[in-house]
């Protein structure tokens, strides 16, 4: 099914918002196999809205619009909405009985532009929204559907997931258009998608005549594999999923496709072990990271954002006299912050960051993107360095995917020793 | 003047890649007072791309294409513009050395499909891109330009800042032509955009019939307003922005629509304080936050991750039977936290976050969402203590943004304290 979203509003063409809606709802649509063929940005103009709604009709089934339904007179959507579809406007009672207790939950009081949130299209089916005050509109139409929804990403979210998607899967199943199909994805890091490809290229040529599909989804510093299988092919899809597993074992970090996050929370917790960090070009993006996830407090314990020389030798015990000596970023001082972060919050592992993130800082030994991360655990202390580029933004997403990934490795080899009967990570403390 | 940004590539549609090129082009463009009127993002695929590109020009008198010009096969861009333009791809030895010189220095092999990235459209003024190996290609047609540049934001940013403007401003000027467009923004924080509407309703109606219109931009825990003028109006901008941030003055937290972030850091800077920080349920995510922007190590010092209470007691000095008694989650806890916090990093102003951020851990006294946010200062400590709601994600933001506001106004009032003579910050330590 194609699908082509319409994206709304002053502030996605000014620069004010990056539209992640769009990614959001591309990466969505996709596992559920439909696909988005185009994204618009316009205005909040009502004749280039009225135009672009007919264009997005005539090319795609589902048409989803996202952004203009706040409450405030910029927000024109659900009028322009009215005069395409020649319906008007009608309070929905129990919409509005929702809006006003929502701010009274919040002891804030309800203005009658608020109230006015309950005035929707007669023609449209209400889709709920429980996290704001702008409902989702579904309208049937000649030839598919179009749906406009808030342009808040977790207001969109919820009314994607909960109404939306359900919603339009029940469309296709009634029309028998719902095919059975499945998705097993699996992640690898440490090196590009041509390379992996090759490497199961022949793999991949036989499944395709089955049914089953690949795709590679490649981000900063690691790949995500997906295979997808159809009808019949669903049966076979545990053992190519396996093949390619164990093809690629050098490189998958984790087979079921969870987060390196995920795959490390998973382990802590299953050994319980706990973990501690030391973090400088990344202020404490690394921490931030592990505590997304609920439940972290199961395992992580804390850490020093040693930002300052003075934090490093003082809160983490590394020796003033490397750090001038091999400077705030090397090797050594990586090492020490590692195992200074692990006694000082009495952790199981611990582990050190110090890098230059950009744009300034670099020299011709150590160029900005130049980055120590050292993982310190009962067994020893392991220590990367790695040289990312010149983006600042960038060099700290990678700094910290990779210091995730180092991590779990060293994670999983300790679990190795431990269970071979070797001296266990939980004795030697 | 009127400019259409095409995004190409199945990345972004299928929302591996969030568009950032298009937010970028729109910031950069605007200030140059030039009107991003549409964003379309479509398929590297050549019909698609053909009907795109003559419908944008039939709009737009400035066309930026985006994507397509990596080195494999399923890169089309420039093919795709030599059959529409009517011309032929040439070598360019000047590229060509460019190319070859780029992977030297990388002590990269050349392949042949690098060499041929210097195959460029006859037609074509060449851009140069020294950060990659795509070069930006300009195209003079009848009624105005279109530009081709790779996808990479930072390669595309330096041919935009480079090429594209500079040019673009020479032909417009040598057609006596200058921008008629302006905006001013500020940012609020502490009350919905329904609110502030009301409170500046006749403000907004008297400007409307002047020509200046007015733009809500809410984000969680904020809203952005931004006024925009356009021609005559330009000259009564500034007075319409004075009196909306003067109607508005308990909301207002940054006057010129910057960031809390940024003018906290410009505060600091100038000022020639320290920042330090003891976050305990945003496990680092606020010194993350600042550190993002460059130029952070100039004020920030670092801070305690102080997700466990052994290390709220054991780096941050809060006493343990504070904890037992008022539980990790309350008043004195964050206040010792942000004493804490400074005194162990030896700042001027230290911060303590300590909350509960779900979906378990709530309790009816403390529900998920309870969060204590402290700054402590040379002249006291102030507590804050807010109930956000049930999603952790953005409970999380929420927090770090209340807590930059936070520190933001302990400054401000900082500043007006040694400014006005009374004992100042930097004396009293």
């Amino acid at each position: 099914m194609e699908v082509e979203v319409l994206s709304i509003g002053d502030e996605l063409l000014i620069g004010q918002t990056v539209n992640t809606n769009a990614a959001w709802m591309g990466e969505r649509l996709e596992s559920q196999g439909w696909h988005v063929a185009r994204c618009v940005t316009i205005p909040d103009e009502r004749e280039v809205m009225l135009e672009a709604i007919r264009q997005a009709e005539s090319r795609a089934e589902l048409v989803l619009i996202t952004g203009g339904l706040g409450p405030t007179r910029d927000d024109i959507t659900k009028h322009v909405l009215c005069d395409y579809y020649g319906t008007s406007l009608v309070r929905n009672p129990g919409v509005e009985a929702r809006i006003v207790s929502w701010f009274e939950r919040r002891g804030r009081e309800v203005l009658q532009v608020n109230r006015d949130q309950a005035l929707l299209p007669e023609a449209c089916v209400v889709l709920d929204n429980p996290l704001g005050t702008a409902s989702g509109m579904w309208f049937d139409r000649e030839g598919g559907v179009t749906v406009s929804m808030p342009g808040v990403p977790y207001e969109m979210e919820h009314i994607m997931s909960e109404g939306v998607i359900p919603r339009m899967r029940s469309v296709l199943e009634a029309n028998g258009r719902s095919p059975r199909r499945a998705h097993r994805s699996l992640l690898t890091m440490g090196t590009g998608e041509s390379q992996l490809a090759v490497r199961i290229e022949d793999l991949e040529t036989g499944w395709l005549s089955k049914g089953i599909k690949l795709a590679y989804l490649p981000s900063p510093g690691s790949v995500r594999i997906r295979l997808t299988a159809e009808g019949e092919a669903v049966g076979e899809l545990d053992a190519a999923h396996a093949q390619v597993c164990s093809r690629l074992q050098d490189y998958v970090v984790t087979k079921n496709g969870e987060t390196v996050v995920q795959a490390l929370a998973d382990l802590w917790k299953k050994e319980g072990w706990t973990l501690s960090v030391a973090e400088s070009c990344t202020g404490g993006g690394l921490g931030a990271a592990l505590v997304a996830s609920p439940g972290a407090s199961q395992y992580f314990l804390g850490g020093v954002q040693s930002y300052s020389n003075q934090a490093k030798s003082e809160l983490l015990g590394v020796p003033p006299e490397w750090i001038s000596e091999h400077g705030a970023v090397s090797e050594p001082v990586a090492r020490a912050m590692a195992e200074g972060a692990k006694s000082a919050l009495h952790a199981h592992f611990g582990v050190g960051i110090t890098g230059i993130a950009g744009p300034e800082g670099g020299s011709d030994q150590k160029p900005v993107g130049t980055v120590f991360i050292a993982c310190s655990g009962p067994n020893g202390t392991q220590c990367e360095v790695h040289h990312f580029g010149r983006d600042r933004t960038r060099n700290l997403g990678m700094t910290i995917r990779a210091a995730c990934r180092l991590i779990l490795e060293v994670g999983r080899s300790n679990s190795i020793v431990m269970n071979s009967g070797a001296k266990g990570v939980v004795d030697s403390l």
